[in-house]
């Protein structure tokens, strides 16, 4: 059985494959609108995330099929204490495709290890998104086309950013990428991810704020701050404007530059951005819908 | 982009024939079901409203599309401090319509500012809730065939009833309606109104009770007053009973008047007047779902 | 109009039939997955039950159809104030059937009799759940070939699990079964349900534990304490336990032996059972999806 539970579940090829597709879907949706008609959905989301769950919902309806689920575990049975193993092996009964979003990390893996259908991670704690980076590299590629020699900085909360960490995992298998990472001292990326672009002799370099890059970027990714993975209000406080895009760093966002951000934003990449052209987020939110339609596809397809 | 955000946005003559086209779509629904084949709606619901939910839903599934969304703000992305501008130009890019309920006025219009496709408001706090208002015409026209010439009680909460101020101000716009308000002294309709109805020289005339009607109505429209309004349980008791309908006013229904209420109801509307030939108010509920197919196919035509 | 409150609704030719044509939709789906299309199932759970709304909502989809709903009264009007009867009414103007799930006993009837559709009984409190019932009767079908001539422990819970009195009162209809109910002194079966099996002649015995059972069993139906029925936290843990299948009783479960459980389970079931090849309560999960598709279908078809 075929899974996507990290973007290391796909090759290169298949990865290249499926950003092309979502491509082409997004060019001409009518193509595909009944691929996976008759087939069911599962959107299990034991932690809220509307934009991830509208668009696995989106992408799922888009290929002609149906979506059930729930949105939170506040109204699951898993408040009468049934495990998440029962719950996957329940609902494998019900649906052809499993995407689950979860508060611990290794849900997913878990529930790919007792499900009797395909599961997508759409989440699993501060852990791994796989299927934004799908996102953002589709955006890349759409833009750049190409995903390697590329600078990209990454900016904000890189320590518990889950899409930061599963972004350059994705982007280390390419070639030539060079990281800069702009963050305050206590938001630094994790010992382990620094270990191995080390160990892999990536080109990466950490910075404190923007003043340091004074190089050309292909890609600025800027992330929020997230209040919720602090202990303390005052932790949060200290450091939740440490790394602001303004007017004052405008000299970063060169005429090619690409500024992404997966979203939801807070007060990081001021609305006043999104007027330039090198604002790409909403086209992220557009790949992300699309790029799901092609996994959607492609995990119905291998394991039929 | 044409938006539905107040009934003023369709003109009377795309308003009758969005009405003659919903009494079309309930006597014959297999003649309309594939019309939105292949496109979705989002029914964002920023307050839960399940009836204005599962109409908008039905609606849509009756022409063959697809619904996806959220009932309450409890499980958004807003709870991560996203704001509304940015949730809708994220939930343009995963669907072809967006249906909004939003407890603040002039929500609608906002996000009719930012989207790239269709917004109709579903309701916006104490401000409007014009589908409504699109059913109450659509079930007046079908058993009364005009929308002129009408002698119409309003009772309950005229204050804060947004459904009485959408209507009176929808049926404002045809000739020779005679307005008659019944209300507590704390809940009359508010002074805006009555200034426009004064302006335009409408004939109209607020009462205190049942008692000073002595006249036949063509409608009696009867709202609940809504103790989520009031600042305080003892502002709420004082008034909550005022004008309630009981057999000893049976004497205002004629058999040709109509008895509408937009639901929930209160005491105000016992059910003992379910089974009088002149309650219409499930006629309502119906005529809400099929001029909302109307209203959903017209837009999306609209701007394809 | 014909509606399924409980399992006597439906003739024992007609539960025949059912059972039948669930094991046919399970061999085949493809056959069937237009039978209900462009029509729609309300979800009406006034109480949340993720695995029967998603049970329901898998079965429409698969015959083609369309689901809307709510999963628990939190976000419906009746927050509101309003009626179970006016929220029915509402409903029936939106939808073809109605499956509802409501805490309190009776509130399925109560729905029918003012349904302008048919409505299912999804759960009534702790009175019934009769397609759970359907589930296990398919099931109990599909592995042993008959209904009757079987000897059926039960155990767990069996004074407030309705899943238990609403099986019994099926299999009551079939000839020459035999139950035996295995549970704690607090948890016996109701005094209603004890006089009805006497006043059948159905040979029945009520035991404290496993250890009582010398003889071979058709089917073992294991339950689980709700520590939700219970006033006090000690009254619930004195019980909790009572009993548990271990290995030590592996001895009840012949090779012909069915192992089957209406889940979510508890310390009740040990999950090394799960590879035994006389647990199937994953293929009562896999029954109560097309045995609700056959019903959906059945009365869809018979009020038409």
């Amino acid at each position: 059985m075929q899974h996507f539970l990290t973007t290391d579940d796909l090759s290169l090829a298949t990865t290249k494959t499926l950003i092309q597709r979502a491509q082409d879907m997004a060019a001409t949706p009518a193509n595909f609108e009944t691929l996976a008609r008759h087939q069911q959905l599962a959107t299990l989301f034991f932690e809220p995330s509307t934009r991830t769950r509208l668009s696995f919902t989106s992408a799922m309806h888009g290929l002609g099929g149906t979506v059930l689920g729930f949105e939170s575990s506040a109204s699951t049975s898993t408040t009468k204490g049934e495990s998440l193993i029962d719950t996957i092996r329940v609902v494998s009964q019900y649906v052809d495709i499993i995407a689950l979003r979860h508060p611990q990390a290794g849900a997913a893996a878990l529930a790919a290890k007792y499900a009797s259908v395909p599961v997508i991670n759409a989440g699993d704690g501060s852990h791994l998104h796989p299927t934004q980076t799908l996102a953002d590299l589709t955006t890349i590629d759409q833009f750049k086309h190409r995903l390697n020699h590329l600078t990209i900085a990454f900016a904000g909360d890189l320590k518990y950013g889950r899409t930061v960490h599963s972004l350059v995992q994705a982007l280390m298998r390419y070639g030539q990428n060079r990281f800069i990472f702009v963050s305050h001292s206590a938001l630094k990326i994790p010992v382990t991810l620094r270990a191995q672009l080390a160990a892999q002799h990536i080109d990466f370099e950490e910075v404190a704020d923007f003043s340091a890059i004074n190089e050309p970027l292909d890609v600025l990714y800027m992330t929020r701050v997230q209040a919720e993975r602090f202990d303390t209000t005052a932790d949060y406080e200290a450091v939740k404007n440490s790394v602001q895009l303004t007017p004052a760093q405008s000299h970063l966002l060169a005429p090619t530059t690409l500024l992404l951000h997966p979203l939801p934003r807070g007060h990081e990449l001021p609305t006043s951005f999104d007027a330039w052209p090198q604002a790409h987020y909403f086209d992220q939110v557009k790949a992300g819908r699309f790029v799901r339609m092609a996994l959607i596809d492609y995990l119905l397809t291998q394991n039929h």
